[in-house]
């Protein structure tokens, strides 16, 4: 049951990731191209990075592309969308809520999954599936900032990549200590949307150095 | 026959990537290590790309590098050259088409190449085998755009990764209809050339979402 | 013995080179994490390079995480001492030549590093085991640049990249010749070490192409 459900958080965060990755490609001029492939490497690219580090080729996203055509599908609304009317529907408040919640629970399932994809091959040190975790979450968004060339919004910005990284470590302690995946699972996505959820009302950030100017 | 006409346009078009790859580390102030690697990595990085998706590891590049060595022969050739007479040779017009050329022929070799590489490990899963394809011809230029410190050109500017797109699914299809790899390979080339010739006669350009101040 | 200077220098350079990480994440206002992730991918990036080029998955970093969390105190100091002191301590002089010493010691430790790890799985190509000891000497720092925004150092300033190069090549030929490791090691470090220092002492920088207004 719980699977399912993560199943579907995998499809909200598919589909809010490659909204994001759109957008992104939009405001960076990107023609249609650009934007189809933007979305699908912040939807499927930290899928791809996992499984590249774990040797498991040819990654998942290809030999079975159905979150790929996701992201595609997702991608060309978003583009008609604006190509027609120029600008986002409904209130931008209601729509940030919206994109909020589905990128939440996105990053949520995408945790859950990529640490359950180290466990499931045998690799279960505490540190590789926290990683594994942490970048099917957040590499899609890492990458996407790349290929937009400019610095990775989790470099940055918001707690973000700090809800992934706990609810991965809760994860795999979960299961280890109580062996069951469901329960493992639903503790640690519940953690991931916790500190964001948390995070966002409290409009936390992480520290940064103060500039001072001619320093470092 | 085919295979070796496929072979002799790879050789153009590893010089054209290398060349491309050489006028922009020279345009971005690179030393010469760095205008090597940028030469390098536009004419090997697509196949390299390629190889690590489909878990083939070393690359082919590394274990036979003699596109490596072409690749640093031209860029050299290319630096030394702007060196002493810091400016190209020829009218800009005809070094402009005769660089397209290369550039085509090797887009179409390179869309091809990649699509066997998928197909002879046995991978001959439609969509896959056209990300092969893809990757190989246009993964070179988007590394070296990203080393450059540049939006990737095939996410904005000209039809050029949509015209390896077709011709990799073209070669795909015409080789599981025909079974023969010389016959699919005319198709999927022949595909790749066309596409590039009609969009750069006709000075077509993939759709973008048109500015609005402020917008999105 | 040379194997355990090497471990040594090994441990320095990863010192050296997170410092370098954790300062280009301040410098670019980083928070903490990106900060952290900065640092441990300047580290260990090039190692993790150097395995995914090989197959050997997953990389040695995720399995045996000595130097990650190493990098990851190194950046927490560094972090910490700026966030507090917002400069760093000593004299400007002292600290760079400091620096200076160990990212080169680091760099010829895992410049033979990288060497070996070819040599050791009967990959001893020249050109493979070329790149992989330059890979794992210098593809961290490239990874820190782009994932800063910032075109890669060793492709335009100083001779870096030109000093692992030799040091590798040399490695492979006096384990060819010597059948001894440890002779092998001394000498391709000692290059790398000796390389450095020239070109820092005389301050020599590989050619670039002058710049001209409007050409190219």
């Amino acid at each position: 049951m719980v699977f399912s459900v993560i199943g579907f958080m995998d499809l909200l965060g598919t589909i809010a990731f490659a909204i994001s990755g759109a957008l992104v490609g939009v405001k960076r001029d990107m023609d249609i191209f650009g934007v189809n492939i933007l979305a699908v490497i912040t939807a499927c690219g930290g899928g791809m990075t996992r499984d590249i580090v774990i040797g498991k080729e040819p990654p998942v996203m290809f030999v079975n592309p159905i979150y790929v055509l996701i992201a595609v599908i997702t991608a060309n609304i978003v583009f008609l969308y604006l190509y027609t009317n120029r600008r986002l529907p409904g209130s931008k408040k209601a729509l940030n809520a919206l994109l909020f919640w589905c990128d939440t629970l996105g990053l949520a399932a995408f945790t859950v999954d990529g640490v359950f994809a180290g466990i499931n091959i045998g690799m279960n040190r505490l540190f590789l599936c926290t990683f594994l975790g942490t970048v099917t979450g957040v590499g899609g968004g890492a990458i996407r900032d790349i290929f937009a060339n400019q610095m990775p919004e989790i470099f940055w910005k918001n707690i973000y990549a700090m809800a992934s990284v706990p609810g991965a470590i809760l994860t795999v302690l979960a299961w280890r200590m109580l062996g069951s995946e469901n329960k493992a699972a639903l503790i640690g996505s519940l953690c991931v949307i916790l500190v964001r959820c948390i995070a966002v009302h409290y409009d936390w950030n992480l520290p940064k150095v103060p500039k001072r100017s001619g320093q470092v």
